[in-house]
Parts: structure tokens; C-alpha cells; sequence
């Protein structure tokens, strides 16, 4: 039996798509320590190639080559399993102020039925998640994570504030639908309810009688909704219908687009943000509202940082040399032959013919038109600070 | 180039060990999001074939079929790159009577210079965390932490607690070395200092310059210890001295034991317990000190729980049929037909010539002897609960 499970699955290449387990879990998992999300089972079915784990459950990676994912986002539509987006719900008669002691945003300009893209910080203005929040009622709030455990820290911070509030995970698994006819789809499932959703709205529907609610948000700078599944025991019910209704489409399950996210200016938390960065220097001021009624986590220290002016920036680069596919680790970066800073995302961009990325470097390294070298593991490189986004500037993401 | 990175490597039995990179690690990540341990490009070298996630960063699973490694493990000396597990740094004029709110455990019985197994819990006595915690000073500890976020819980609740306390993640990357052989190996290394400390006390020493502490702790119930690196840019020095004179003892690079620590009765935090459990349900009632001086995070709850006696138990079992290599997923357990509780962990056990594992039952169907039925992914099996550890009760696992 041992010696049966020793043997490695043949490649991706190889396999057929009607194998019953198309990926070899045992190369990321062994036992059941990791969460599987509702979708899980119908992207292995799909051909998932490879899966990394996100808030202790598994993220299909891709099913495709990531370009040819990238090319279908952009003329098609693309299913990702986005259900690591874990979700905490903070709630009871304090759920509003509990909410703005979180966040450093005004949740006082949010209204029930929107969302809004804000930081959790620390006490000292540390980035500890970037969640898409949604007010579900005055007191009610879901915020969809990435990848830090903010079910602890938030009942951490709880524990002492004094405050009526209950918090949990709730039973909701985010599954996003992404790419210029992704409006057309949703029209045809939900309707004009959906269609007319501004950017960061959502809405409460069901898909034969399967609990969601339907957001317009996406991780893409293209057209987007996220379907949140109410109902666990119904994502394979839920992949289907969104699967056979977007055959007309050309709808495909792919992973998230770091191709297509790096060009739309958006960060990846672990990535290019993390607790040592606040959100000056990630450019993410706009998300900060120092003037907001009563205490925030961070507030003093933001303030602070906001009078001294940031010591560091999360810069666009152009990285010279031929196509990159990734940056594995965060590669060096020179000027003048001495190290300063960091890259911290970098990828070959087919539309813009060039590599494209950011860095982390002190305020004095980061104007646009800096030249600087990269250490890639091949070899130096010449690179050059340019603007992010590197397209699409605001039109599809507004700052919402 | 997208093309050619999309071809997946060749399998890990026609994988050459000189290749220069023998585990593709696009299978389980794209980008930098996750880290990598001050020992991880040693692992690539040793030929690690698979790669698990494990706060943020990555833990090489398997080098070899695990039931090589097993053995290995039982005759000789086993090396495994434990770097995920991340400290957390209590510290500051409040940090003894802060980490006696953060435990159930009574801290004032923990000498400095001593270790103790601990569990963090939350308000209602849900298990978050279980770590090994060493008491450097006074009032300094560091928790070596099982996979969750306890930085930011343990930040969260000393944000409004009023105590004079500083909480961060220090540079420290424990290496076990575990089996029989282990402690000549220590008296090579570091002489009587480490070879005589009892069961879970440290020392701090150093190897080649090399600043550590080796902690008498592991997760095995084999002799074994901890080596904890003081200083990451050292990671590679560090494995090659200790392989180097490990040879003597044929040591070998391994990934954990599940074997092994399933057969000692050692839990793993994620698959047999969860925020969702007890300490009294999974056998850990004795790390609950209800009786020690002030309060401490989950301290109402456990006094309920324990005067009313726990409504579940994590029992073990013997589960029947052919040998079991592992449980991706928590399999059900039926009672008289009806679906009653989950298999947390499973695996076939060499030695015992059976399946042993772990299960969470009501009560009711917890007692030594009751006959059960488990949803094995290739059909029912009948299995019974038994008494666990399975092996070596207590002799070289004493409760500390």
C-alpha cells in the first residue's frame, strides 16, 4: 500500500480528464489537517493542476497554462473557487463601532447593501489584512479575507474592548465569475437585480433555491461579480448551474490572474503588503481616515507616520531581459551596486510586451524614472520606476 | 517561456538528486506569498519530494515513501526542518502575568530555563494553538506555535488588557533531530550540557559560532531534541554541521512522523482538534490549571465544561481492512447505521500491523470496545474504539 502511494501520479500532460483525482493531493497535503472548500471536489473534476493553500484551505492555482488563463479572463469569462476568502462576521448591539475600531476607514460612509475595500492594521498602522467588507445591516459586517487568521485577532481584540459584539465564521464561500461577459451571465442568472449593481454593491438572490449573495467585486481590473455561497453543502450544485450557463460564454474554471492583477495595480497581502508595511507606503492612504469620529487600531501611529511622510514606497518597475513568468522570492534590488530594497511581485505582461512589478524601496530610490538593478536568479537586470496601475488607471477599479 | 514553465517536471522517481531544483514548485505556489525557512534551499538539495504549507510557509512533507522514513526514524536519527514552527515573543515588565492569561496552564510552575506543552484558548475554551512555550527569563517566553496566527491573537488581546507587555515574532527556526541515535549525537555536537537536560528543559549553546538553543522536546515520543536557530542567515551552516556529523549515525533528512506520533498518542492541531474543541474532549485536561491565580482567557468556559463533563471525546481506533496511508479528509463514523462523528486522523502502523488513528464520538459512543462503522473513500469498514497512546504509554512522552 506504502509503496502504491510512493509512486508519484504521471504529469499534468499525461493525465486523463476523466481521472478521478486528476492532481496528486500528497503533494501539499497528508492527512486532514487542510480545509477543502465546497467547490473543491468540481475543480479537481475540472483539472486543476496544482493548488496552493490560502487561510488554511485549498486555492486551485490553475487548470492552464496562467497565460492562456489570462487571454480567456480578458476576452471570455473565468471561474475561480475563491472560497479561501475566508469570511469573519462581526455582529451584536456593537457590531457598527466594534467595526470602526477595526478598520481606519469611515464605516459611517458605508451603507447596508455596500461593501468597501479596507486594511485592518495594528497598533502600530501594520497591515494585517486587506478584506472586501460587506455591511449586511447596521450592526452586521462580513469581511472576506486574505490570508491571516483575523477570526483571532479580532476576538483577541474583543476580549478587553468592553463592547456587546459576537464574532464568528460564517458559513459563506466566495466563488468569483470574472471577464468582459461576465455581466451578460449574470443577467441571464439573476437578472436586472444583478446587472445594475454599482462597483462595490451587493445584493441577497438564489440560484435554484441555492442561498447567495452577489457582489460586484473582483481581483481582476475587468468587468466581475463574486457569488457568495450561503450553503456549503450546495457548491457543487452552485458550479454547475454558474458552469452550464456560461457554456454560451465560453466560461472556463481558471486560477486568480497575477498577470492580470499586477496590471490593474492591485496587491497581494503576503506579497507586496504585509505587518511590517503600513498603508502609506503601500499607497493605500486613501483607505485611512484619520479624521473619523473616536479610536481606531493604529490610529496614533498612522497619524504619526501620515505628519513624518513614509520612509518607504511600493513602486511600479519595468524589468528588463526576457519574459518572467514569476518571482518565486522577493529578489534583491541595487542602486548604485548596494542593496535597498525588495521586488516583491513580477510577471511578463503579453499585452504590454514587458515585465512589470512592484518594489519596495526608501523614499529616496522610488521616483518615477529611477534606474535600478534587480537580482534575478539568472542574472542582473536593469529596471526603471515607472506609474502603477500599469492599465486600465481607475477606469475598472474605481477606489471603492 | 510561459510554455516551456508550464511543462511539469518529471516524476519524483526519474528525478535526479544533482538537479538544481528536484521539486517544482509552481505545484504550490505562484508568486511570493509564502516563506521559506533559513533551511528550505537545504531540503531542495536533500531531495525533499513534497512541500506542505504551514504558517505561511512551506514544510517539507517527504523525502522518501513515509514508511521508510518511519523506520528510519525508530533505528537511527531523523533530521526535519520544523522552521514553521514560528515563535511568538511574550516579553516586558507584564509578560509572566500576560502569559498566565494567555494559557490555561499555570505558568508560575514553569522554571526558566524549562519548557512546557501549553494550549491557547479562546473565551468559550476552544483550543487555538498548542505549543511548546520555553520560559527564557522571568518574563520572557516564546511559544512555538502549530498552525495558526496566535502573533495576532495574542497582539489583539493586549491591546486593551492594560498590561506593559511587548509581543513579536523573533528570529528562531526550530531543526528536530529525533530516534535513538539522537543523543550521541547531542554529546557530540554540544557535550553533557544538552545530554543530561530532562524532558522538556533547554540550554542555550552555540555550534560553530552558531547561536541556539537545543530544547529536550519533539514530536515523536522518540528521544529527541530541539535544535532552535538564533539567526536565520545561518539556516544553511547550521544543516550542513549537523548532517556532517550525523553521518556516523546515518542521519537522514525526513518529514515528520505521522506514523509515529499517531502511534504516541500526539495530536495534530488542525486535524484532531480546532477552535471548535475543548481541551477536555481531546485528552488535555491535564494542561488546565482551574485553580491558579487570576483569570485567564477561557477560564468561565472550562469550569462549565469540566463540571458538567465533556459531551465528546477524541477517542482512539483500530480500523479494519487494508493498510490505510492516510486520511485526506475527516471520514465519518456511523452508530447503528446513523452518521454520529469523524475520523481525524488514520494511518497503517508498521509495527502494530494495523490502522490505528483517532476519532471524535459523542460520549455515548465513546467507551473502550464499541464497535463502529467508518466511511473508508473505498467503502464502509468496521473499527473499534481502543485505548491510546498505542504505543510506549507515558515512558518517553511524560506529560510536560
Amino acid at each position: 500500500m506504502a509503496a502504491k502511494k510512493r509512486t508519484r501520479k504521471t504529469t499534468a500532460a499525461k493525465r486523463s480528464p476523466s481521472s478521478k483525482q486528476p492532481y496528486d493531493m500528497a503533494l501539499i497535503q497528508r492527512g486532514s489537517r487542510l480545509r477543502r472548500s465546497p467547490f473543491f471536489d468540481k475543480t479537481l473534476e475540472a483539472g486543476c493542476r496544482a493548488y496552493t493553500v490560502y487561510n488554511h484551505t485549498f486555492l486551485p492555482s490553475y487548470y492552464d497554462d496562467p497565460v492562456n488563463e489570462y487571454w480567456h479572463l480578458l476576452k471570455h469569462v473565468a471561474l475561480w473557487d475563491v472560497a479561501v476568502e475566508r469570511n469573519v462576521e462581526i455582529s451584536g448591539p456593537d457590531g457598527f463601532a466594534f467595526m470602526q475600531l477595526l478598520t481606519p476607514r469611515d464605516m459611517s460612509k458605508c451603507r447596508v447593501g455596500q461593501g468597501k475595500y479596507v486594511l485592518i492594521t495594528d497598533e502600530d498602522g501594520g497591515i494585517l489584512n486587506d478584506p472586501v467588507l460587506l455591511r449586511l445591516e447596521e450592526n452586521r459586517f462580513w469581511i472576506a479575507l486574505a490570508d491571516s487568521d483575523i477570526l483571532l485577532w479580532a476576538k483577541g481584540v474583543a476580549r478587553h474592548a468592553g463592547m456587546k459584539v459576537a464574532i464568528r465564521e460564517p458559513d459563506v464561500s466566495p466563488l468569483q465569475v470574472q471577464g468582459p461577459k461576465s455581466k451578460e451571465l449574470m443577467a441571464d442568472l439573476f437578472g436586472d437585480k444583478v446587472t445594475t449593481l454599482p462597483y462595490y454593491f451587493f445584493t441577497r438572490t438564489d440560484l435554484d433555491g441555492i442561498p447567495l449573495l452577489v457582489t460586484r467585486t473582483g481581483w481582476t481590473g475587468e468587468v466581475g461579480y463574486e457569488l457568495y455561497l450561503l450553503d456549503a453543502s450546495r457548491g457543487g450544485q452552485l458550479w454547475d448551474a454558474v458552469v452550464k450557463a456560461g457554456k454560451k460564454y465560453n466560461l472556463r474554471p481558471t486560477g486568480p490572474s497575477d498577470i492580470r492583477r499586477i496590471e490593474a495595480g492591485i496587491l497581494n497581502y503576503g506579497a507586496d503588503m504585509m505587518i511590517e508595511n503600513n498603508p502609506y507606503e503601500v499607497g493605500l492612504g486613501w483607505t485611512v481616515d484619520l479624521d473619523k469620529p473616536g479610536d481606531f487600531v493604529g490610529k496614533a501611529a498612522l497619524q504619526r507616520i501620515k505628519d513624518e511622510g513614509p520612509k518607504w514606497k511600493l513602486v511600479g518597475v519595468e524589468i528588463d531581459g526576457k519574459p518572467i513568468a514569476f518571482n518565486m522570492t522577493k529578489w534583491a534590488v541595487l542602486a548604485g551596486g548596494r542593496p535597498v530594497g525588495r521586488v516583491t511581485s513580477a510577471i511578463y505582461s503579453p499585452r504590454l510586451k514587458g515585465n512589470i512589478g512592484y518594489a519596495m524601496l526608501p523614499i529616496v530610490h522610488a521616483d518615477l524614472g529611477t534606474e535600478l538593478t534587480v537580482e534575478h536568479p539568472d542574472g542582473r537586470r536593469h529596471a526603471t520606476v515607472v506609474k502603477k496601475p500599469f492599465l486600465d488607471p481607475g477606469k475598472e477599479i474605481p477606489k471603492a
